[in-house]
């Protein structure tokens, strides 16, 4: 380790890295390693993590068995970078991947390896869709959140984000997301009204891209017959539909994919994030055998098929998805968390829980207590974010691998943290 | 190791791999291992790599040094995935980089991590550009490559590559690059012309975007004067000069960076590929301050900022930049490689070399001649691959770490298969 | 008049004609004189007009002063062609606009005269907002219809003439109109919801652009509330309000503005069709000082200013908006049509009255009754269209000046049409 | 004739036209009567006009037979606004049209009616050639204007106009045109080079569009040669050849089309400004039948087909196209323009004589220059403008009916004011 690395000094990120930066700002420290729902400073200081690189560390940090695989491939000088040619590890990946996930699913799905990011792999999921029906609209949803290239940016809804294109994007025609006008109607509706005037000023979709939960957006999940109809909407108008599980996907939700127990079959899913398993950047496409339409390396990418990420995902489909053991874990975890944010959502007038299985949070109104709260609970040793269109979510996206013990640890450092927050607004109010 | 990985069969990425699938096909063996310049396959077959990931190796596979400083990182359960916090690694990488690279180039640039890939790191580019000058319009060049995300596909001259879109692409002009229309035209008069006719329908550009050696295109190389005139020419229409060195940079045209020698200092810098060092995903975008605009997150990414790409990135640039021995180095290997690249070019009638330092390569005048160069290669021994708008140019990309000996042995092999290349096509030609 | 018109054939239409032309193929006559509300072809055959060139001759035809007037102009070699410069004929039709519209409404519009067609006017006034605004996105409505040139028609919601464009539009977000999901929802709640979420993905708005009635898209009449609610949106949301009056305006739906008795002032009006008052080209946008952006001849063309039309528009605004007994009359005539329009109604199963004024209709359920039903009374001597989405509504324009005594006549060649096309579906359901 | 209209003041203009007015700030009369190549004010002061409504009164003012014709008509009650029914009108002038044009020319075209003007034609043009192809690129060139909607403003070079748009335009590839680069280049070896690489980044075009003389682009004609190879090149790359004939067209450069002698047959054409012959609004698109592809009002606009410009249109083609006589007169004319403009030329330092036909200038090298002698010839009893990048060609575009004797008159005051303003010129630079 050279002599400069021993006490790394913050002054080099004011200096040298760029405006763009973010989560080092609230969360100044300057972290160094990281166990299971654990991270530590340089300095020993330690946080339990409800952020989980935001649902990238599914299975914690630097999982014992992954890890082991990992040195072992790289001592054993496996191969590094191989683009997109056959690797014994790609191999390996995509034979456990069958076998543990897309056969016990009947899902005849191919998959495409996309540059190792999520918005990559939607960037991928569009232009395929477009070249599969020659249409260009692709209708997505208020609050989507599906990366920030120009393809993906024209879907996704955050406006400080399509700010940052520069120019008017294209291609995409919003739609409200289930529940989105509150219980007086169901947006499926008007979905379908729009699409069937021929008037009505939509042209015909090419695909329609939605996330079952919303996680950016503020943890709006969609009710399975929601889904459902879109779905058949879909069908009905010759578009594709396009499931974006790279944040709700990987157990997220309490199963692989976050749309299993909807019995929706989507045209394309597209993952990211917690696919490596260990936090390394991975994404991939799964199209369906008459959809697999680009040719060769047609949309390619240097580092489409990141070899030690291949190494590290086989292990965690293997670990974790080889029996439903992990998926039942998950539900219990899962009540806990709503029991815990049902105590959060009851400190404030108006706290709503949003969300399912570990993807869970409470609105508790307004960004500036959200943020408040966070602050406060970074403080107390414990890493945690908001989401929304206002900020206004404090969102719990725990390690899925969570002992129940640290869970717990984990909320009472939250909930004490929105005590005082509170009380710090009360006593705000009161002055 | 997993017994299915004991004797991995290619079955299963005909069965479920995508048929975007590409280099494979070419090269059907199953990659298992690999050291410095050679691969080996899972029965212990081996090739000399003159193509080096599309130069995301220029260092070789497996670098001991970076090697080593990964498996201790993994080892002692640093950090994987970060997101954009501080980290040690991430500091370590900054402080390297300031000292070794930015200081002694005097260069006042911010470095901002997007996406670990090419693509992402040029649509950040891209859409800073844009928002800096409140303007659409991106002038790029005919045979730039810059990825096939939508904004930066609408930059990639290969119709192929555009076709995949689905769409119209849009924010982007074409012209001529340096040398397009042979040595009739200066093509930066063009460009000049152009830009100063108020009635020349080119709007006014937030940037002007090119690669001095375009890597995919053909391996054209700009000259330097043509780069300043562009350079020139930028600034003088209020226009931001961004350098794509994702391919020609980290060494690869014999100094860091590709514009290094030329006298232009770029507003933006975009890298990714070899900047590893190692093979892993990472990528950055160079900025001077005054255009580093974005606001927190405005561009964001999960996996921006690889944590396993910091450590071995750093030891990069620590052990190849230090000082000027490795680029004396590369000098001699450029030279080396020139003169066999002449044995090749005067086997081949109107054959040429072209591009430069460890960027080059012989146009063989047909996609045809310089596939069936290649795969007589592949055959013998040595990974190598064509480039251009007709797959006509055979592209040496070895690491910048191979032996004078191992180049040689590759260019034995390389000269054999244009020779029996060669002999087929005439004795076809005589059939 | 040269030989070969004295019998024209219509062998000329079916050999030289673009497969483009319309109206013909179902109103076959070749039409040669016409009088107030009543057209004759070549051979002396006359019709009720009840289409009034789609609202273009709210006048009727031939009106004779303006036609006295018009002879005049010519006669006296006054100025047929003057481009923008001024004339003696634009004055007088300035002084007159501004005399008895503007200043009675209190409106302190600007008048730009643009390319004489409701397409370039709509085109001036989107173009005009995007540039005061400096924002692109144009919030259109489903059914809403502003014309087939590519700007304008990205805010038509009608799919067959946006299949016309051969390509992606853009900049337009598409909003439901009034009404649109029937009693359910006021669609301004969504608007106001969707421009309000900072992620609900609707770029923010140049402008909001709407018509009060539909005339193309089904004769839907939006309610003065909603037009006030979306009116303050505009305001709120800093983007400019433009009515689109092109069909609805020049006295169609009782006062010369449709949307004079709304309370809302339009920083942009357009107009077009009946504004020449006698079915001569002429188009205009009015606008307020404040958005009076345009430098000179930025948005340019050769027939902005049609000198004829202009003495004729003079005539029209003089004589029938100098006082209040038109505007009187036209509201008996909307009773009658009214009144008739429910015998049509009734006799329909789930026949519904839609539109106000003098641009009302019935929706009858399907588009090959509505087209039947005017099939048969062209052939009984009426000239009558359908509209919608559907081509469900048929839809009464006749010219304001059109006698009760011949409205009464229209209208009963109409209800017979209907009864016939009726029985012959009962009829045919019958067989 | 109403009161008001006896001493209209410019006020009127001042307060109530929008600043977008032009022609008429640096030619401020009040304009009432016309007749041939003399125009009038109310005070009765005159004007030779070597505008001609912008080349839309090549047959003069208020020529005697069509305002026979014209007044006959009305007169007669003969239809005004007839969308696009059939009328005897249209039948006589599509009668006289293929009879006197599209026969001798052995041209199979179509005739479609737009909107009356020519931005509508180009839009239709567009789309159509969009539609045929199912490709959305468009080729236009440098310094060409085809209008200011918004497809046909992504065609116009003008940069002024562009920044109208207040958006970025779509669906072109800007193109140098001849000559652009000066004499060391053919331009259409560029656009050969471009279209033929596969990497050049110009996707495949659906149609060509030129004027063979650029009128606003500053009088640039292109050398029949060329014309020829880019013919040829649309037609090897399956786009349509498109040409803009409104302003270059009925006459203008010597014969009735101003590719005549080219020897190409343009997949289509656009027509306007002197189609109608008098000055009246009236546009239209020919199309070869194959290409004839829009579906009944799949391209429509209420005013496509002005009656009254049917009338006088016939009686023009009837008149000056029926016998050769006019096209032979016309070549003197063009002779004698030349000859005077030589003059003109060769008093200006580096003065170059542009265009050809009767569509010549002269560029005088700075639009200071060209505009300063406009201006002196206005005070001094002529009507002429600018054209040009920089408004430096001083462009005569008298009507085509001007007699020698008038046209001698007018170069009179023409050279007499470029006297004036160069010697002002002088005697500045010599202060």
């Amino acid at each position: 380790m050279p002599k400069d690395m021993t006490a790394p000094s913050t002054d080099i990120f004011e200096r040298r890295e760029s405006a763009a930066r973010s989560y080092c700002r609230g969360m100044p420290a300057t972290f160094a390693t990281a166990r299971g729902s654990q991270v530590f400073d340089a300095e020993g200081r330690s946080w339990i993590d409800f952020l989980a690189g935001c649902s990238s560390l599914n299975y914690g940090h630097n999982d014992p068995d992954m890890k082991e695989a990992l040195i072992a491939h790289i001592s054993g000088d496996g191969i590094a970078h191989g683009l997109d040619l056959h690797t014994d590890a790609k191999a390996a990946f995509l034979a456990a991947f069958e076998r543990h996930i897309l056969e016990p699913r009947d899902m005849d799905h191919r998959v495409m390896f996309t540059g190792p990011t999520g918005a990559n792999a939607v960037e991928a999921a569009m232009k395929l869709a477009r070249k599969a029906t020659g249409r260009t609209n692709i209708i997505a949803f208020t609050n989507g959140f599906h990366g920030v290239t120009a393809g993906a940016l024209a879907a996704t809804g955050n406006g400080y984000h399509r700010g940052g294109a520069g120019m008017a994007l294209q291609g995409v025609t919003r739609m409200p997301y289930d529940g989105y006008f509150g219980g007086h109607a169901d947006t499926a509706d008007f979905l379908e009204v729009m699409l069937k005037d021929k008037s009505g000023g939509i042209d015909a979709p090419a695909a329609i891209l939605l996330e079952t939960v919303q996680g950016e957006g503020g943890l709006n999940a969609a009710r399975p017959e929601w889904v459902q109809r879109v779905a058949k909407l879909a069908k009905a108008h010759g578009a594709l539909l396009i499931i974006d599980d790279i944040q709700a996907g990987c157990g997220r939700c309490g199963s692989f994919f976050s749309f299993e127990e909807m019995g929706v079959t989507p045209d394309i899913v597209t993952m990211a994030k917690s696919l490596s398993g260990f936090g390394l950047p991975m994404a991939m496409v799964l199209v369906r055998p008459e959809h697999d339409l680009f040719g060769p390396a047609e949309h390619n990418g240097t580092f489409r098929g990141n070899t030690h990420a291949f190494v590290t995902a086989r292990v965690a489909i293997e670990k974790f998805w080889a029996d439903d053991g992990f998926q039942k874990d998950l539900a219990d975890k899962a009540a806990l968390i709503h029991d815990r944010l049902a105590d959060l959502a009851a400190m404030v007038p108006e706290g709503r829980i949003k969300g399912r299985g570990l993807m869970q949070g409470v609105d508790v109104g307004s960004g500036d207590l959200a943020g408040d709260i966070c602050a406060r609970a970074y403080d107390m040793g414990l890493v945690i974010e908001t989401s929304g269109n206002e900020d206004q979510v404090v969102k719990v996206l725990a390690p899925l691998t969570t002992s129940q013990e640290v869970l717990r640890k984990g909320f009472e450092i939250l909930l004490k943290a929105a005590d005082e927050a509170l009380a710090g607004t009360t006593k705000m109010a009161a002055e």
